[in-house]
């Protein structure tokens, strides 16, 4: 075993869209665990737009990360060294455990020994069985309420949270599921693969509303949001009566100043359509998490449940991982393979 | 009885902010009711600035008005010629009669016996024992879903709307209630009469994001929102984890273009706040209304609840008492008295 770690630290506050020279790569010494703690060597470690939240210095909503401090975020991996009884050597877990090749964990928090269920790929637990799959399922379910017959629009669509909510919302009896997505390639994944009845290009719909209108011609019961503002602001005059608006992710708004955020305009559906607007993160919902990880694993296991995934290579590659999110460049949900599986 | 009876008709649709001159009144024969109908002379007609998003014509979400209709509104007023056994002659009654001295009525739809309470003004029926009030009752209770220790802010908080929920928030057991408000006059009503802890006046303060914040120190848990989206995107921020945004009214916003409408840019909080946002009509919570209605008698009569309201007198007024709602002109409920008690 190695006698050093690395990890990936926050060289400077960010200023609008994320670059790789905000973040620096640190080697340091590997920690061993005190009493009641144990150490998880990552297999994968994921990369989240919503860590750009905590990347802006002292006015963010969101608690902001210090410079210098490891950027956090959900891995994959085995203890390889314990004294917590718990959690013994070898045993594999899913865990907040940051941009690093290894972290110290209590065993308290976000963090859980994977479910034994056959033919699972590791990193699927920081995928459509991590946060982005529990984000649909709860954004869907609790936040969104969701009903059978629904037509119900995803944003995003062919982003780890995004096409899991369509293809959920599919199997759990939707009316009519609609995608909007930033390729033709995304598009025709999403129809073919993931099984949305429509989706859209919204880089090269002539005009998106129109496209929205036509994709989606009885109105839109629940808009799963992963993009912000703009897109609601688009989607509200669509809304049915009584429709929910589920803002999973705001990720076109992470990187904006206040000012040059854009603004939700079209409200006047909360009244004449009683619309309801509720976001979500999906810790709140932690005690639920294994009966949705149980229902997600067999529909991965029956073919039922489609995912995109994108593999990067090594710990130096998360900053360039990350930053390429806000580009619309992934396809799928982004990992970086750390360490051995 | 007089063989014609008068009514306000949208003799234009208005543009921006209403003015008298888009409203006409003419004078018509005095309608007979067929088998199963009975006619309501008003004795007061309610003004509501909701009526506006009808008044635009076309694009409006709301149903919108036809020109030379009568406008929509709220009356009190006894039966004075039935053909229908439930409501005979006599019978005191609110209904959604409109900008008329009087209305023919089927028995359906928005309509009822006033209940029998003593010492209650009849134009209490179409203020605070109304529309107002109920709006006020359900937008806490239901769409709000308000809980004891909650602190409570309340804009437009000397219209009807947001007095009531201002004090039904205080006599349930609000941590801390704060109105927003245009005057001075307002304010000290407010504070001293309607047991508000604390009062802004919005045009007066200096900063006014500083005078919320010291206003309500502790964050808002629930915002009783009647102005619109710039109020909203000023609070935004000030909201605790799982704060309420219950949109009652738009009234900033309803003469507004779409183009010429605040945007909602603070929408962080609906993340990493969770918080909800939901508009309501309060024709959704009509079966529960006689329970309502009988809480808010009740406080009246012990003089937990107090009002406030404004008397027009003659139909001829109803274009100026409603178009000087757009203008905070108003303190308090604002009715005009068409006919006899």
């Amino acid at each position: 075993m190695s006698e050093t770690m690395k990890q990936v630290v926050l060289a400077r506050y960010c200023e609008g869209t994320p670059v790789p020279e905000d973040f620096r790569v640190e080697e340091k010494p590997l920690p061993e665990p005190r009493e009641g703690q144990f150490r998880v060597a990552h297999a994968f470690n994921s990369v989240d737009p919503g860590t750009r939240s905590r990347l802006s210095g002292g006015d963010s909503y969101a608690a902001a990360l210090p410079l210098g401090k490891a950027i956090d975020g959900f891995s994959v991996g085995t203890v390889d060294a314990s004294a917590n009884e718990a959690f013994p050597v070898g045993t594999k877990v899913f865990c907040a455990g940051g941009w690093k090749t290894h972290s110290i964990q209590t065993g308290k928090g976000f963090i859980g020994k994977l479910p034994d269920v056959p033919g699972i790929p590791l990193s699927l637990w920081i995928g459509v069985l991590g946060v982005p799959g529990l984000t649909a399922w709860f954004g869907l379910k609790r936040v969104g309420e969701f009903r059978k017959e629904m037509n119900v629009l995803v944003t995003s669509a062919a982003g780890p949270v995004g096409a899991t909510a369509g293809q959920l919302a599919k199997a759990w009896g939707a009316a009519r599921v609609v995608g909007v997505a930033g390729s033709d390639a995304k598009c025709d994944w999403l129809k073919d693969t993931a099984g949305f009845d429509a989706a859209i290009n919204y880089k090269t719909a002539p005009d998106l509303a129109a496209a929205l209108a036509e994709a989606m011609p009885g109105g839109v019961d629940l808009l799963f949001d992963n993009v912000g503002n703009a897109m609601v602001n688009r989607v509200l005059p669509m809304m049915n009566m009584g429709g929910r608006i589920v803002v999973s992710g705001q990720v076109a708004d992470y990187n904006l100043a206040p000012e040059d955020t854009p603004g939700i305009r079209n409200t006047k559906p909360f009244i004449t359509h009683r619309v309801r607007m509720e976001g979500l993160v999906v810790f709140d919902d932690a005690r639920e998490f294994p009966e949705a990880l149980d229902g997600m694993a067999r529909m991965i296991a029956d073919g039922q449940l489609k995912y995109a995934e994108e593999r990067f290579e090594g710990l130096e590659a998360m900053p360039e991982a990350f930053c390429g999110l806000f580009h619309g460049e992934n396809f799928g949900r982004r990992v970086v393979k750390v360490g051995a599986e």
